[in-house]
Order: C-alpha cells, then sequence, then structure tokens
C-alpha cells in the first residue's frame, strides 16, 4: 500500500520538498495543483525551468545571475564604474536593492558571510575579487545584513579595504518606513535616536 | 532598472508563484536555490516535471492521477472490488488515507464538493460515476472533509443512493489521536462523547 501514483509523481513531489519553503505536505499539494492545471501551468512551468537550466550564468565581473556574463547590470552603460559599489551577500539582496530602485549602481555578490561556527571562512567569499574591483568605484557599500555575521564579515572587509584609496561606508540602521516603534527591539531604536536628522 | 536577472529567471519565478504555499517572495528565494543547485536540483526537477507531464493520466475508474489508467489502486487484485468504497473529495484525501495505511480499500474521486455559492453543482461531481459503480461495493464510506460544504454533499450523496442495495456509512467524528481535549472545538468533544466507546 501507500501508493502516491506513479513514480513521476513521487519523484516530482521529492523533488519539490527539496525547495525552500515547500515541504512534503505543500510539495504534494503542489505537484496535484500542477496536475491538475496541466496545459495552463505545469507545462510551461517545465519548459521555463529546462530554458533556465540552459540560459543562466553567473556574472563573472558581481556574481549576479543572468542569461549573460557580465550580467546586465554590469553591462549597463547607465551604470559607469565611477559610482557606488555595494557589497551584498547573497543575489537575493541584489534583487532586493534593484526592487528599491537605488539608483545607477553596481554590486559585487560575497556568496555568503563569514560564519566560524559553520565552517564558513573568508575562503568561501569573493573577497579578493571585491579588492580587485574595489579602487574602479568612488564609494564602497557595505549592503550586508544587520546580523551578526554580516557585521563581523563587514568588518573583516573594512580591515581587508583599509590600505586602499576608497570611501567606505554601511547603510544605516533606523526605524524601517512604515514601522512602528513598539514593535522595534531596542537596539534599532538606540541606533535610529543616535542617527537623528533635522526637520 | 528593476533587472532580476534575464526573462528566463523572471519568468520562472512568475510560474513558480502561481504555486500554492509560494508568492512572489518565496518563488525568487526558490529559483535562487534552484540555480545554486543547478546540478544536485534544478536539472533533476526539471526532468522530472517533463517527465511527469508525459506521463501522468486520470484514472477513467475512480480518478486518481496515476501513470496509467486503471490506476494501480484500481487495478491492484488485492483490492477487489467486493470490499469498502471511499467516496473523497480530492486526489490528496486519497493519498492521505493511503498514508494512513487503512486497508485494502477502493476509491471514488469526486472532483470537489458542492458549493452553491461559489457556481460548483453536482454536475461538476463525478457523482454519476459513483452511481454506476456503487453497487459493485459491500459498502460506500463518505471520507469527506468535515467542513459545511463536505456535510452537504455527502447528504445529497446519500439521496441520491437512496434506492441502491448499499450501505451507506461516513467517517467518525471525534478526538484526534494525540490531540489535546482543551484545544478542539465544542462540537467535536459533544460527537465524541455521543460516540464513546467502552474499554
Amino acid at each position: 500500500m501507500g501508493h502516491t501514483g506513479g513514480s513521476e509523481i513521487e519523484q516530482l513531489v521529492q523533488l519539490l520538498a527539496r525547495l525552500p519553503g515547500l515541504g512534503p505536505r505543500s510539495a504534494r499539494r503542489a505537484v496535484l495543483h500542477l496536475i491538475k492545471r496541466k496545459d495552463s501551468l505545469m507545462i510551461p512551468l517545465a519548459g521555463a525551468m529546462q530554458r533556465a537550466v540552459d540560459a543562466v550564468v553567473e556574472c563573472q565581473i558581481c556574481g549576479n545571475v543572468d542569461t549573460v556574463s557580465p550580467c546586465a547590470i554590469c553591462a549597463d552603460p547607465r551604470r559607469s564604474q565611477n559610482t557606488l559599489l555595494l557589497v551584498v551577500e547573497d543575489v537575493s539582496d541584489l534583487w532586493a536593492m534593484e526592487r528599491a530602485a537605488v539608483g545607477p549602481v553596481r554590486y559585487h555578490v560575497l556568496g555568503g558571510v563569514l560564519s566560524p561556527l559553520d565552517g564558513g571562512g573568508p575562503e568561501d567569499l569573493s573577497i579578493d575579487a571585491l579588492i580587485q574591483r574595489a579602487t574602479d568605484f568612488s564609494e564602497i557599500v557595505l549592503a550586508v545584513n544587520a546580523t551578526i555575521e554580516g557585521q563581523t564579515t563587514a568588518h573583516f572587509i573594512t580591515d581587508r579595504l583599509a590600505g586602499l584609496d576608497v570611501k567606505i561606508t554601511r547603510l544605516a540602521h533606523g526605524v524601517p518606513v512604515g514601522g512602528e516603534l513598539d514593535y522595534l527591539d531596542e537596539g534599532t531604536l538606540s541606533q535610529a535616536l543616535k542617527a537623528r536628522t533635522s526637520l
């Protein structure tokens, strides 16, 4: 007993369950959803996934993922090198910044953070490549997460860049736009007060 | 601005976001997860999805999904017709029963429930097919959800089967195994007390 309807279906369930945010139960729901919408969703999705497999490459300059290398951002003439270089942990952070339409900046994807406990050392991050690019820009913004590991990584990178003639900054801490003070931690509130601006 | 790295990636994000349980944000995370695990996950998943597209069919007897019709359950010689027929709303309910290893039963997938407000009428469900199969079995168990719509559907089916020489039952209500009384609604507790069994 214990049929889940054929090895093809079971295999699809098991692979989908390995995506972040999906477990075995939601993967089964997703597969049934796909089977019911074979023409409108399952066939297009299978095709899109195969096309992405064939097309996606990592940008050899910044570490972004795109269908060309250099990626569309690195190749964009409106984003000259003599501008801000945003150092991010991951491609998802690059995408988040692009959604925020932060302007004609460029990026450097580290590929993670320093995490001594998990065995993630500097050699796993693209720090050497960052040092080689750094002096092409007027300013390096360390746009890493405001976590302990992110801040540790920022300090490490600041030390490594110390000898170079380039300005290094980090993102501001403060109250999120739309955020309520009541829900914020003390650290954020304290930083927001220290960094207050005049009206 | 607003690059998310090539139209192939963007298209994959948009299609994945249409799966239940995934929104735009988790679809983007899933796509990055896939791109980072191209060989170990993305290529196998693209292949598994294409194979499922080609292989999956609906069982012409019970409405289950499988790679053959009649499905493996309907074709299983250990599940003779002269046994229980479990009437379920959806294939996911069939799978749930099979995971519970309820024994050598067979199934009839209705394909939904009666929901007059959403325009779901009896003609959308496989009730005529159920009536044709019903007398092949010793007992019909209406294993529909304990929702108002499920119970309405059960009543409707009971009326339709009334003339036939077949026993009709429903799943027991009661305390879920491992459940705490304190968290259960009054209806469940009241039904569990009425249906109490001797030790």
